[in-house]
């Protein structure tokens, strides 16, 4: 794999940097190392996962997408061809201002770059996906306590057998994220998620994992396995993996996601709790 | 105009039909007259707006409705070519199951019919756009006056000057509907509408007219003048005629949407206020 680092770059300090407009700023002129995590960056800022995959499986994806808000939310979408994302950021050029890309070819991981330029075709469309940045911002803002963030991880993620609404190529089931709780703190999880549909929204599941076909909570399919006392309830929200998987599973010749951690930083309030998200500064 | 009315069908009497599945059966087999409004019909279950087109405008109307959700919220959408919808009622056909239908050729109307089956190409897309049926209920469930109905007419409606995020072909300004209300009733009806993103969620603009380029309240583009009285604030809600205004103008060699009053109606429960619609039954 290559990863196009310039061993000559600037390397600013994540932390210093403050806003979406400066995060793809030096992504894109080089001056931030390569596959830099975006966590922590350009805080108050929303950040999104782009899938960008050839114009004749869009309009299935977007339907996909539609059918399945929950694990799949989409935050923005670009034009046919276009690298640029007006309703999330000014200015944005997809193939330069993310940190690190994935590079599919059939379903395959065939590359690690942090430049699509060379890769970019007349007929990509990007969708951004929501992550769960913004809610958990407003459950830690609320007081309560996030397992894995108090235990410095990465939050559990797993398969699980919820049925997706299938389109076209997409399908399969869906993919989730969990945070335990208890009981009342889980209650005032779902009222405040429910003010973030664009970001996973309320929970698909609450209590016992094997009735959503999870075996194991110890054992996630991606992040890191956090404590779960014995007074608390496993929480589980749709998650951002859900479109990768399906993606993946429909093996198109070419498709283009984030490095993990890598994230598209846009102008917009991660905050944002509302349906439509604030108009982009003139 | 054709309007393919068989002389023989019987008509049922709308207050009967309970169900969407009942309404689509009868519009189906001609056993309701064609142009039939479904207004009153299955109450409780969810009608919306078709928006009928050929496949190579699809994404880009996608991505107009994704970037404009409060005038155009998309509640269903079908796969290429395929007449199903099967997220917003079981054995849907398009084709088919409406009352009425308006066919558009370069932006012009050229009929109205009540089957589109002999025009249906493999290459259509079809999107379902919610409509203000299910956030009226709520609001009046709540207690408010709606003055439209009180008046026994049909909601003011207005072109703004609001502009839409463009997308492709498709941009322009907002179309809005109008309803009237006291102030504290204007808050509460912000609240109400807040939990009903999919059915044009809360308010775009309240007060002045003249501050969103409406002129005369007394003149709207669409439905009827209601009265407003001095103590009343007029409260503007982006409305469905916004996505086929900016259909019509980008001017598609083809483009099938209801004729209006004539709704798709779904297996889904119009009080629905979810971000994502609630499963059909099996």
């Amino acid at each position: 794999m290559s990863n196009n680092v310039n061993p000559l770059v600037m390397h600013a300090a994540p932390e210093s940097i403050r806003t979406g407009a400066e995060a793809r700023a030096l992504f894109r002129s080089g001056d931030l190392e390569p596959f830099t995590q975006t966590t922590g960056m350009a805080p108050g800022f929303m950040q999104g996962s782009p899938v960008i995959l050839p114009g004749d499986l869009a309009i299935d994806f977007a339907t996909f997408c539609q059918r399945n808000p929950k694990p799949c939310p989409i935050v923005a979408t670009s034009e046919r061809g276009s690298a640029a994302l007006p309703t999330f950021g000014a200015d944005i050029d997809v193939r330069t201002d993310i940190g690190g890309y994935r590079v599919w070819r059939h379903g395959e991981l065939v590359d690690e770059v942090s430049d699509i330029r060379d890769l970019w075709r007349d007929d990509f469309v990007t969708f951004v996906v929501g992550c769960s940045y913004s809610f958990e911002a407003a459950l830690l803002g609320d007081g309560l306590e996030l397992r894995h963030i108090s235990e410095g991880c990465c939050v559990p993620m797993y398969m699980s057998s919820i049925p997706l609404a299938p389109a076209g190529l997409f399908g399969g089931t869906m993919g989730v994220s969990m945070r335990p709780f208890r009981a009342a703190d889980a209650i005032r999880a779902i009222e405040i998620t429910s003010r973030f549909p664009l970001t996973h929204g309320t929970p698909v599941h609450i209590g016992d994992p094997a009735l959503i076909g999870i075996e194991r909570l110890d054992d996630p399919l991606v992040g890191d396995a956090v404590t779960v006392h014995d007074d608390e309830l496993p929480v589980f929200w749709g998650c951002g993996i859900t479109p990768q998987y399906s993606l993946l599973a429909a093996r198109p010749d070419i498709a283009i996601t984030h490095k993990p951690g890598c994230l598209l930083v846009g102008d917009i309030a991660s905050r944002s709790d509302a349906m439509e998200l604030p108009r982009l500064a003139a």
